[in-house]
């Protein structure tokens, strides 16, 4: 449907009140007009191509057909985004553009089966197989002549990665590993494609030799026959089921009964093993951090894409929505027009810019601290850790949070399937679990708090992200700028860490081993983290905002500008509490910010629909009836509703099988 | 299975730590022992028919085979709940037993396609048709010689009641109403049974009469022929697609072009038309609100027991989990020994019994205020309302986040839709909306107490729930006490709903009508509405707790007394900003009362299983591969696996047609 086509006029007449350039702020986003232009010609390439978008919508499959179905889709999306995309890329540029665009979107409600093979099979060959490994099997990845996936969780074991009872048992006689599954717990649980697409696997196991543990340490396992796909002797696989969402991914489970493979099947680029069992360990075990930081940073970006999706739908379904009677005969307002449905909506936008712009820096520190790892030096990178657990984890907080209070803001509609809120939750809430689930996180950023604060106390010098735990700030006059509000949340920060070491220490006077005495602290401790999390957030948004912006035209920065306050007197008006407890906040402080806020509110109103616009996602990416660019939302309810396969009988076999024998009273 | 057989161990062990009589506390809760042994046959009964438990997890199928399926098993259900239950009740009372029950989540992953019509047709007739009309509709209702549902939200209309455009113009040649949908958006659109099942509905519509509105008013309507279940002329329906949850509840759509029913067919027990269309209304319009205060009590209720069945399989679950360290060389703990982890999952616990309690002393006041409705006593009608209002709407706020919470305690394996957590928080969250959206519902309370302090501040007495408003209350010295904390809750709402009306004076003066300035204040409005809240659960729970608990044993009482103080403390802390504004609590007080709440989830961690196993949820209402009884979860998680269709062939069809020739290069 082209932008020309009928459009609701509630919507079209919001367009014509936003106040600044909607194409200068896709091209602010997307980078420059050029990348706009890029990727608005890679979606069309591959959004073209034929059989690629469902006739029937997803949701009326059963769990099987959808598999088929991905599968088939999966095979043409792949062709035609390889394509479509600039030959000049290296594989990695191409591994990445897959992974972070949201074009995925519009083929597969979540993604593709082969999502693993990009994202996970390939980075770990280029990141832990030696150069001789990696030249035979990127061969082969690349051109797709197999399709691998990356299996470390275990039914049993998650988070705790030393705890995988996988074993691979070197054999010096025959020269192989053997790979065995002990115990029911420690199957394969949870890689995508591993259940009946992969025919290739890296396998993270506990390696044996000489007697002794060496470790985990990374196998690539052939798991089926190249010519029949059947699962190899000695290899047990299967799907684990149907799931909140990642449907088409094809999650399976995999266990081993002493199946034999070759030592060049260990990746030798970090531990080795020689011939006679001989293990030589890796040199520097921090180097593979990299990798799990990468993703994190990655999984804040996709946590902007889908808050902007989420945003989108919701609030140009406000704009078309009328209900309910503001003033009597006043006819129904848009419910946009009510100032609780801007406090629902507003914060997504403006949470979404701000986790975009962060991830953006986060991404240029990984690579500025991988370069220096490349050289040798480590010390930046406990920073970048405890930085990016911390983001991970307040993102994926926050993100899934706005996401149902967008779909809630929508009231009946946003529980339709059709809406696309419920499977944009879904997405989103996996990720407050995978790669580093919240809690663990939390408490790994928290761990790194207290050695500064302790670095501190011994007069050392701190990271540059957490120097202000040793700063005095403002303490006698608080002020609602945004630099008097980032003081303030240092303050908390601050007061909250302390807290929590007071805890510590109280407990550990009391007798409890220091173990103990941390786990009884923990709830503060994740709080501290939080309140660091927040002081970074916010600091960081403000400061890659005027960064970026400063060639912008003025209406433009105005309105970005919005966001930003919008932003931080949220958070200020969310966490007051903390504000009053370490800071000098005043009651008058706090009302004259709601009354700004509300001000705010009234302010971003006429630009709400422009703002969700420039997110400028294509209506196959949205695919949503409720958000779709033209407004024609009750026209599109019903139009999905009648491809329901229910629908294409007026009189459905179960009434003269069960109910007319029933009422009849023949049952 | 039975309790006999093999327990985990560490579920046992759980079970021989804690302090109470679990089979007292289930008394207690099903309020007598009679009760429980009569739950229990019944559950027995029903659940022993043959055919009406999946063999094949509902989860795996299409959703037309999910529909097929349902209807085969309703009958079953129907007729087996039928036969098991007492034949001395009323037909309301059964209806009752049937809607409060867990008992059908045994059979449906949701709800059965004949819930409407126990819950809404049989209610309706009873409460708006005149005697004639009771007289034959009932008896053909109760038999179930026809399914009936109610069709009141349109497309464009649910909230708005007044804005409904379906029209029903009464012919007075013909002695006809004329049904008619003149618009899209007047499609009747959620209704459940009403796609395929139903072949009756009550329809609400807009009634004219003589040229003139005769307001909302309900018509009995034939849908669809006895004999062929087609639909009638004039009768347009069909199914609305897939959602969130309630897939199997079969909601429809219904359009009418100008479609005749006969006047008999308005219910005409409250308003009236005569042959020549002479409309004569109802005597107190107040009266149609008793059946939905009624729902909004039931659902207060539904989330007490939805949320004891997501605590009782995170519980479970983290009793039996075990990982990472917390001691070097101690061993994997339960991750239930993580003080986070209690933190999230106790809260769940304390929440349901609060809700359960609160639902009970709702029902009181309910059947005791319909008392005064039959006596003409309309006085305390409002206070019901406003009271059932908020706290519909904060125990749907609370109950779906804890369930989240819950789901998310999990880890990966709350994602898997055997673990049945993402069904529970489908079918909660859908209460947040339907029966009154959050947001309407507390602006409806917002509305009393602005009404209630202006009456106050005129000297006239307020409602019982609403009388603190006036009272001083300590305001000099804090106390961490229960009642201390009831109390300060009690000024936190004083001093909200101060703010909120202080914002609507300042807005007015400002030039705004009356209606913008309420629009302006509403966020604070909003806000004081869950004080409000907040202050009648607490001070209920308390109260309700020492009312119905003097005759248990000691150890039980201390128990349940933990509870109530957890819940205290832990609304205490989350909303530490509010007291700091408004009462004298300090910063001492605040942290004695995070010390008193670690120590108390310490004293809780004994009954945790305990407690989770005293709401006496057999597995099959449970239906989670995480919470079963006897703690067999990775067995269970492998089982149910293995039960996907995918996994009954090792090689799937798609290989061969897509995934062999892709990556032989010849797709």
């Amino acid at each position: 449907m082209s932008k020309t086509d009928v459009i609701n006029q509630d919507l079209a007449k919001e367009r014509s009140k936003c106040e600044f350039n909607i194409e200068e702020l896709t091209n602010y986003l997307d980078g420059s007009a050029q990348a706009t232009e890029n990727r608005r010609k890679l979606e069309n390439k591959v959004l073209s191509t034929e059989g690629l978008l469902d006739k029937i919508p997803e949701d009326f499959l059963s769990h099987k057909e959808k598999y088929e179905n991905a599968v088939r889709k999966a095979v043409l999306f792949y062709r035609a985004l390889n394509n479509a995309q600039d030959p000049n890329m290296s594989d990695q540029e191409k591994a990445n553009a897959t992974y972070r665009s949201l074009l995925p979107s519009a083929v597969f409600k979540d993604q593709s089966p082969f999502t693993l093979h990009v994202a996970m099979f390939i980075p770990t060959i280029l990141g832990q197989a030696n150069e001789e490994q990696k030249k035979y099997w990127l061969a082969r990845a690349s051109k797709m002549d197999l399709i691998g996936t990356y299996a470390q969780t275990e039914l049993g074991h998650g988070t705790f990665i030393r705890g995988l009872e996988t074993t691979a048992t070197y054999d010096p006689k025959t020269e192989e590993f053997v790979l065995h599954s002990p115990t029911l717990s420690s199957y394969k649980w949870w890689p995508g494609s591993l259940a009946h697409t992969a025919n290739y696997c890296v396998v993270m196991a506990h390696l044996y030799s000489q007697g002794k543990s060496c470790g985990i340490q990374p196998f690539i396992v052939q798991l089926r026959d190249e010519e029949t796909h059947m699962p190899l002797p000695g290899i047990k696989l299967g799907e684990i089921g149907a799931k909140l969402g990642f449907n088409t991914v094809n999650n399976g489970f995999l266990g081993f009964e002493n199946h034999r493979i070759a030592r060049d099947r260990m990746l030798m680029k970090n531990a080795q093993i020689s011939k006679d069992g001989t293990f030589t360990k890796s040199v520097n075990s921090k180097l593979t951090y990299g990798t799990m930081v990468y993703v994190r940073v990655a999984i804040v970006n996709g946590m902007a894409n889908q808050l902007a999706r989420a945003a989108t739908i919701a609030v140009r379904y406000s704009a078309v929505r009328r209900q309910s009677e503001l003033k009597p005969g006043a006819g129904e307002p848009q419910i946009m027009d009510y100032v609780t449905q801007q406090h629902k909506l507003y914060i997504a936008i403006a949470s979404s810019h701000a986790f975009s712009l962060i991830a953006k820096w986060l991404t240029r520190k990984y690579y500025s601290v991988t370069a220096d790892l490349e050289k040798g030096n480590t010390g930046e990178l406990p920073e970048l850790h405890a930085t990016a657990c911390c983001l991970k984890a307040v993102s994926t907080l926050d993100t899934t949070g706005l996401i149902e209070r967008c779909r809630l803001s929508c009231g009946g509609h946003g529980y339709m399937l059709s809406s696309n809120l419920p499977q944009i939750y879904g997405l989103a809430t996996a990720a407050f679990t995978y790669e580093g689930e919240f809690t663990v996180l939390m408490l790994q950023t928290a761990r790194s708090l207290v050695k500064a604060w302790e670095q501190a106390s011994a007069g050392k010098p701190l990271s540059p992200t957490m120097s202000y735990l040793t700063q005095k700030g403002q303490s006698s006059k608080w002020s609602n700028s945004i630099d008097g509000i980032i003081d303030g949340f240092q303050r908390v920060a601050q007061g909250k860490l302390e807290s929590a070491i007071a805890s510590i220490k109280k407990y550990s006077k009391q007798g409890l081993a220091p173990e103990d005495a941390w786990n009884m602290s923990s709830v503060r401790l994740v709080a501290a983290s939080e309140a660091h999390a927040r002081v970074v957030i916010l600091s960081t948004y403000k400061s890659e905002l005027e960064r970026t912006t400063t060639s912008l035209s003025e209406p433009l920065r105005r309105v970005l500008g919005y966001l930003l306050h919008l932003y931080a007197f949220y958070w200020t008006l969310e966490k007051v509490g903390d504000l009053l407890l370490y800071t000098s906040i005043s009651e008058g402080d706090i009302q004259q910010l709601e009354d700004v806020y509300e001000d705010l509110l009234g302010k971003v109103r006429p630009n709400a629909v422009g703002l969700v616009d420039a997110f400028d996602f294509r209506d196959q990416i949205l695919n949503s009836t409720l958000g779709a660019y033209d407004g024609r939302v009750y026209e599109r309810l019903m139009e999905e509703a009648l491809k329901s396969p229910l629908n294409a009988e007026p009189v459905n076999q179960s009434f003269h099988k069960y109910l007319k024998p029933f009422m009849q009273g023949k049952l």
